[in-house]
């Protein structure tokens, strides 16, 4: 037996105008015996038609989608349009009031925690929600990223490929009509633990990205995403106006594992590179400096295939086993 | 009686030749009642001549200077020199370990800390080390630091303005030798909690600078950096090759405390600018944004005067009275 | 397969006489390879009759019950009895000793997590335990438990309304001859994750009730729990003298969701009323005020139906979601 | 040499009209390098007059005065006024925002570190600013406190006897005028690191009092706060009106150390009195019950005087040494 | 459906010659959003023969077998083996660097987390890759234990005695190969959460150990281990030379539940005896002191059967439930 | 100015008989507004006659002491003494209670605190206590140590060389009459930051020593404290029966900072000696492995003059700096 969410709200998702209200986790602490987590939600409706989900703080260190959405909350009025559009702006609020990428509550990272569970931790239950409540009502979902405060990434928006092509497909067209500068393909298939990757199982197309990263808030990130959630609205007759004008973007993919680097040991990692430099297979890639023991020789890395470097870890200090980079490849 | 440090070294300051060692900070703790806390340290030294202090890691959370002492440790051979450079590239060796401003151990900003005290806590011990055994031997003293995790830097080399006008002067000669892209100013007196004060009350010249920040390692503060250690030594003569050739640099300045700008909330913070931008006064600088609330519309803040935004907060979320930016204005 | 506890004990729950001795719930951690937590039980036995089981602790911060079961333990002399008393005053030990409702080793609130598990945390174990083994010998279960740290309340015994009748009859009837000033009838169902449903299923007899709130000891609340206590053991025939004389009690319910008001944002709560206070809809329930920015408007809440105030909010520092109060309706 | 403090702000205290800022306390740290502590504070001037300074929040586990000085921050107008009155309701802000009886930053208690340091820790520099800038320029200091989390207290206002008759006599004749129910006369002595000690060393009239305890919001205490602080204005002549009618209290003082009553052992401590109680020397004042030891018998303590219970811990744990309760004496 | 491991490495189990590199666990945490967590791995292997594994480090504070195995890793050669040897020296590589019997990251007890997850903790993870990849290519399998910080051992090898006698019978001999001063039989079957439990369920023979204790490093402990891997190696014809000459070992075995005594409460702890020591029945054991009331007098706790004491509790502090001291009997 | 100690307790130093009773250190504290430490003190009397006071537990981690003098003050009877003798058993209780060397509160190391403060931390408060009320008292001071959790020693009992001759003269002879089987002579001057270097300069004979190690309770090392507490007495003649019999000690004494090595990496330290070895200048003190990077070679330490190994780092990992081993010599 599949046992249901705990978790409650005010809002009516079947109700027209704009509601802006909680949804409430029960979380009976020492502080709190009958405490709720409240967690923002909005609601916009009018008549019948599609219904477009977008979500932010997933991670909580990742802001231009925190921002966009907020805006957008205040901005989109009922009357102008037509469907509906559900809008949670900070949807591990536990770790976008803490700025952390996990949970303060449980360390759960939300985005490795889908399905979810209804009676599981506080991460795990608003997996399920949004992936048992949510994704059944939606056309279309953009859980909106960043690298957070441990990558640095040149932006875009992306999509994954699962194993359902007509999925496949309407996400590929959101994402081209999204059109930001740069568009990704993640070519290693759609995890289920991530959101994406859980709404393409549900049928919904599903995009993600990563609008800037270092725990900053990039603002021609933010700008793109504010201008692509109108595009998205439009695209799907949500706004008026009709489909948008098409643009140009620049389709890149990231295709196995090997464009991935990581640190061979503890200490201050020196990058050899920028982002949106090309480098070859044995270019290096950085060093790790010992500056607890000066007479130590750094220690070198180096990229394993040719590519664009897209992200780079953004604290120069790092463990073992830390990502330090990764490439993309552009599409021809 | 002023008592003296409990720091001792195997290092001997007045032997010739490489060495590359260890202070040792007493620190009897439950994990190890006879423990020392190890701080690297290296003496460079040939025959008689001036002395350079290098130091980094002041803060711990700032590398750019903490790599190009590394670096410089282990290229510099006494042979080539005369006269001596004392480095030390991990200061606050805790704070450093642990990539954070302030020192896990007891909390202590050492750039809050001097002259320190022998007796004091693990900071204020390193402080009194520096002021009472290193300065004196020094003639020119170079602190490197960057914006750390919380700020962003146009990236700078720096001098404070103290009550001797002679060691104001030969602080200026040396930010000028040094030659960064931009030089700054800092108008407001030089705080002898700081290092530089501390080191210009004894009559010692010495600079500081912002070399990166938002906790990252900035390559090009690493470049000038390294250069300019070099100039550093040719220009005092310990290298060989006379006074470097001189090189222009942008002259700027922080004139007062209207330069600052505070977070009038807690929240996500949208700056309005990007760092060299030119603003004048009652522009937008930015917005603080309520993700848990987004019915709640942001709150604005605004400049105080006209400059050139030399500093941003880094990370997105603030605290109702972070510094979120600073102005600096040219020198013509 | 459904596998066994792994708490183990001296007790022989069959042996007549008095047995206070530990259950050793096995817990190999850093500070002890082979440690155990010990749980308090006592044993009271003579001859053949009902078994009666009592507990208090299930959350740490709540102690009339821990002290009523102690001092139970203490004066009851198995030759005066007929049947078996089972007590354990502090069921979620390491939350008892710390004071706190959930256990400060995993954070688990144990009357969430029935049925529990033998392979899950220390409060998963517990929970187990009770339902595994103690259960299936009881009669009659009482758990004891108060508001605790973050709850007032109008002290009362309680009953939930399960899904059996003749269970629901049987707890009726134990409640009516407990006859606390205040009886309370939990409308919503018995949920198996708390102590008392989950006995229900077992076709147990079930009672709880909060006895005191604050974090505080309430006498009042103390001396009629003890009353109670021995109004149990008349009324299953375990100590002689017969039923006891009826006595008249307060019977209120809780009728549904709407009885609850949560805070509207975080600050310090004005509370508008004092438990024991009639209300009706609309009526000012209280006021969050933002002490850190005190020019900003306090906002105020309402009660959602009419009722009796019957529990609040205890400290006055509250965060958005936290039950500031609930209500409670006389029965006819 | 003394040095100056290192807060700033906005406010000109000079200036006529109402102001309500923050008091920015410099606190450079890994989150924020060049953070501040904003702590708000009004100001209401008009003209020339008597000054009133009215703090809370000096533990931030005390609530009435921090309600009842934000609500006259907002109502009090310029305007009505002649004189000044300067108000904090969040004194020690970190403490306030954690509910906390001591900083969370540093562990300082506010009222055991008047008068406080410049270059101190954060609560020692906020003491330094009460003491060297705001007290010079109060003709009355009332600062508002509770039991806090730890005690419950029969809700009074007090005034503590110090070396100075005639700041002494201000200080009664303030504490008459404020005619609470029950007023304290505290008779060890003015001690100089509570806040109304060091006021006093300043020649200022300075009251205190227990406005309510157990961390939670007492509506009576609150209510007598805020009439007590319209009574001091119109007593000052800061309002128009006059001096209030009189009006009876009841006066009380703690004569000795006898008065006070400390937990013999750690455990949940049982009283055997509710505040208000008369009790005679050798009565029991209640017991330590060891819920892990049921088998152990509870340890009991006695009053050491004759008195009336005027505080009693709040908390049922406790720890050897703690203060379970606390006499007053009427004064005849 | 069984989900596979998500840790990858980029040894080759099957490639002949001697690879050390590391494990990869990925672990996307605030400070590393791709980040990995590196256990070190080292395979020797030269063409057809069995496979020898030895795993230390189970638990983080037991170093003799971590010590031994990284000895072997760096002297041991592909050319002069048959077969191949798979080692970890750090296999809870978190709990090993922080010195401590649990995972610092989860808690996680890893030899009570078998046959473990692949989508749970960290530790799990742990336990499912050693599992389900490594046991399966494994003919012999030793992980090397101590007392950890908590208990201090008179050093022996160990076998479980497991449900399948031929599994059981290649233990046997493994253990008499060996040929520790001592080997211990354990007779309460071998649990499947331990590491040699779950590798007896697939089939494997396998063998643990004591090596020392107290959380210190026992420079006999450490040198029977390395002469046992050698006689293991040799005995497996993995190293030329042929079966190692029979050696005696002194046999024993723990029989029942009854060879181990816990704290009867909280306090300094002092032994009655030595490590190696024989007692009888209802000799003492120890005795608890209670410094912080020392008129209370120290409670006494009896051996309940005849044996050698070959386990004590190391730290004298200790808890109620800690297990002090275990017997085990000589096998004639 | 002399501020006073803010310590009280019912004891009376001046009344005959034995009293068992508490220091009370005052403690405000969030958990306890009126707080008191209370600190374990016994006072024994009869008369006139010499004071000897004994303490343990100035490091929480170090056993022998705490149960020597706990055991003392159940068994001393003022009957049979002539004079007085004051004994802690847990002097930096909170430590005590933890088990740790430095106080978990404020972080202090009691035995770096002394002479202390009346205003200072809760740890400078008890050094001070003992410094300004308990040595003034004092004919003979024993402040029993052992290596607490970090260090194993050989057991001694210790005197320091201080500045007055007289003074050294009457700790040597009590240092003899006490004969420990190993007695070490501290040549370095004794530290007046140390308990025995504070009591020397009240001029109190004063000795230490270390009596086991490991965080474990040595059984030889509690027999000879219990056996020279009670030689202590006689000698004085507090108990009578005369000086007891002269017995043989080994003397040693530490002459400088060569004897002792500290670890020149973080890893697993593997000693290459047992205590009580003796060693050359120069020979293997151990090795520092890296278990994490197994293929990295350790790195060996040696020793630096000749001498006999009386204390070795007890747990396996260590950082570096931390001291592995200490040398002492015979002195013949």
């Amino acid at each position: 037996m599949q046992s249901r969410t705990r978790i409650w709200t005010e809002v009516d998702y079947e109700r027209d105008g704009k509601q802006v209200d909680w949804l409430h986790l029960p979380h009976s602490v020492t502080r709190s015996a009958y405490g709720t987590i409240a967690i923002p939600v909005a609601v916009v409706k009018n008549g019948e038609g599609p219904t477009a989900l977008f979500t932010a703080g997933n991670h909580g260190d990742e802001y231009e989608g925190q921002v966009a959405i907020c805006n957008l909350i205040r901005e989109l009025r009922a009357e102008t349009i037509r469907g509906r559009v559900i809008m949670i702006p900070a949807l591990n609020l536990p770790a976008a009031l803490a700025g952390t990428r996990v949970s303060p509550i449980d360390g759960g990272n939300l985005n490795r925690s889908f399905p979810g569970s209804p009676d599981g931790t506080v991460t795990q239950q608003i997996a399920h929600y949004v992936d048992s409540v949510l994704f059944p009502m939606a056309d279309l979902f953009h859980d909106f990223h960043s690298g957070g405060g441990s990558l640095a990434y040149l932006p875009f928006a992306s999509t994954h490929e699962g194993p359902d092509k007509e999925v496949n497909a309407r996400g590929m067209a959101a994402l081209r009509n999204f059109a930001a500068p740069v568009s990704l393909h993640w070519r290693q298939g759609a995890d289920p633990r991530y959101s994406p990757g859980a709404a393409m199982k549900r049928g919904v197309a599903a995009l993600g990205g990563e609008f800037g990263g270092g725990g900053s808030l990039n603002r021609a990130g933010l700008a793109f995403a504010e201008e692509g959630l109108i595009r998205h609205l439009r695209f799907l007759g949500i706004l008026p106006g009709g489909a948008p004008e098409p643009r140009p973007t620049r389709m890149m993919e990231v295709p196995d594992q090997a464009c991935f680097v990581y640190a061979p040991d503890a200490g201050v990692f020196e990058p050899a590179t920028e982002i949106g430099d090309g480098v070859r297979k044995g270019d290096l890639c950085g060093r790790v400096h010992f500056v607890d023991d000066p007479a130590r020789p750094p220690v070198s890395v180096f990229f394993k295939r040719d590519g664009i470097v897209v992200c780079q870890r953004h604290p120069a200090r790092c463990e073992r086993g830390d990502c330090v980079a990764h490439l993309a490849l552009d599409v021809d």
